[in-house]
């Protein structure tokens, strides 16, 4: 029996050309492609500025990092973020040294307009939402910076106005990791039209070095998150991909809607979704699919409630977020499966 | 005129066909190469645990978080180290939440034994040295624990007792960018004798997750920090080549020492140090070297004196470290260098 994973790597013939070249002139740290793969998302995404890191965590430190300086004002020290999300964008909260301030989700994965506009007062640094399995995040309209999460949302664009995500705030992030829309292995991008965050970006990614300095010359207390070359070899090869893959992943949601009889919709697709009335049913459903060959996830985690968070004094109760958590879990959508493999899983799959 | 550059990236053909396998079976993000570099390290430095990271930044921002983990005791923040190094050491200590002490270290890039056992005190969650430049920190005799620094030393061993170094204490980092003795581009490697340091490295290393848990279960708040496939998959072949690259480059010393009539010592060279007598003479003999296509660099830095470090209150007065990181070079001492590149360098330097 096939087994049905949940994520699948493209890797286009073009890749080998170009990591041929890397490995052939020896250029595997940076290199060409890293600029290649920046300039070809600042076209895409009609951008000023990409910086291309290693991976989304650090994408979405990074963002962090550089508002905190940007703003420079130790009070403001919160970041307002969904409390259902995958746990890498609050652990970048907490690396950042910042503090996340955790509002509730509806089924809809949109975050509660009300609470979070509760949610921010004097000490906000800013809000921070996801575009979580690619579903638009539709952005509160509150008085602070916004950072866009779109680790799951490569290429997605929103329903009115027609922009990418990503490009709404002072910066949005993205991740290539296999399961993502296009993948370089790990790897992230930042993108921002703000010239002097993304050159705050810049210096922190590598170490906090002041540009152009081929000295060791420090502005800021920055990290190691620079992309080699390889990667971005990868990636600029993949990166020509996106509307396709965005399009089949879609094509897939049709399908599983008018199997399953739910309109789900996403804009960059990564996942699709099913709710349970409760857990047990939800974990039963889990197992059969697992012994059926199929790979499915719970529906991420109510972060706040997560141990360590708890452990944080961070735990919250009542909330939605953790009825999704609970009772959600989300099935293969990649560019690869096939109608029969849709439909095999919709078989395997223990109604709602 | 031949351009000397300080690094030399080494790809062996074992690269291209273990690269080709990744990019054939699409395992360009997790994969087998990287348990099996692992494995490797743990044989050639014969220790317990080996974790691959993304980079050697990282590898020291995980070994801290872990430490801080492991002491659990909020009041134990301090993190003793050397003033003289790449800033990353020292920015790591401020990503993981922890407060860098800073130690003078001697022209033989030793640190003060007797102002580091000063700086040891109730505060103190562990001290960390680093073999800079591969030459051997001596670990000053005190009472907590001890984690390595050996970005720049991979393969080095102790004079006495013959331990490699990286294996003295609770944990061991390095970096496999570029410029050190192997590189994977960017990459790093964690080494630890002690089987629960390293169970929690690899969780804090995967965001958190509990070990072997495939759902969004997570013990700690931890960082993306994986090392992918394509990096472990180049880690692989050069692997084998530590030994013979650091005989190379010990060559190499010999031939400068022979020269220049010094007798510096590296226990895995990384760069060959010359120090002036004032900063005017340092800059000016590291502009005739680059007039003539010669690559090398300043000394590091004082990090306490930089400005991100001054600005919070690090900075130090009378630091014979601010004196090298001011007066002082490395030049170029790769495995590619030719006799007639090293006459070259030599007629080039401005003699200290």
């Amino acid at each position: 029996m096939k087994r049905i994973s949940l994520a699948s790597a493209l890797v286009p013939f073009k890749a080998y050309l170009n990591i041929f070249d890397c490995l052939w002139t020896e250029r595997i740290g940076r290199g060409k492609y890293v600029e290649q793969l920046e300039a070809k998302a600042c076209e895409f995404f009609n951008v000023k500025n990409c910086i291309a890191v290693g991976n989304g965590t650090l994408a979405d430190i990074l963002v962090l990092m550089a508002m905190k300086i940007k703003i420079n004002d130790p009070s403001k020290h919160q970041v307002v973020m969904p409390a259902l999300t995958f746990v890498a964008h609050s652990n970048a909260v907490i690396m950042a040294g910042l503090t996340p301030v955790f509002v509730d989700v509806g089924d809809d994965l949109q975050m509660d307009q009300d609470q979070c506009k509760q949610a921010v007062n004097k000490h906000t640094l800013c809000i921070f939402p996801v575009h979580l399995l690619g579903v638009e995040c539709k952005i509160p309209k509150v008085r602070v910076p916004v950072l866009e999460d779109c680790c799951e949302a490569m290429g997605g664009i929103t329903k009115k106005g027609k922009k990418f995500f990503g490009t709404q705030g002072t910066a949005g992030t993205f991740s290539m990791y296999p399961s993502h829309t296009i993948t370089t292995g790990e790897g992230g991008l930042i993108l921002s039209n703000d010239d002097e965050f993304a050159k705050l970006i810049r210096s922190l990614h590598n170490h906090g070095k002041v540009a152009g300095s081929n000295d060791f010359n420090f502005d800021h207390i920055g990290i190691n998150a620079k992309m080699t070359n390889l990667q971005a070899a990868i990636g600029c090869a993949v990166f020509d991909t996106i509307d396709e893959v965005n399009q089949r992943r879609k094509e897939n949601v049709i399908l599983y809607n008018f199997i399953l009889g739910q309109d789900f919709y996403s804009a960059a697709p990564h996942g699709y979704p099913v709710i349970y009335k409760d857990k047990e049913q939800r974990d039963w459903a889990l197992e059969v699919l697992g012994d059926r060959g199929i790979e499915a996830r719970k529906l991420m985690s109510c972060v706040p409630n997560l141990k360590p968070y708890q452990e944080l004094g961070f735990g919250v109760q009542g909330y939605n977020a953790q009825r999704l958590a609970d009772c959600g879990l989300f099935l293969p959508l990649h560019q690869r499966l096939t109608k029969q493999d849709i439909e095999r899983i919709c078989n395997a799959l223990i109604r709602p």
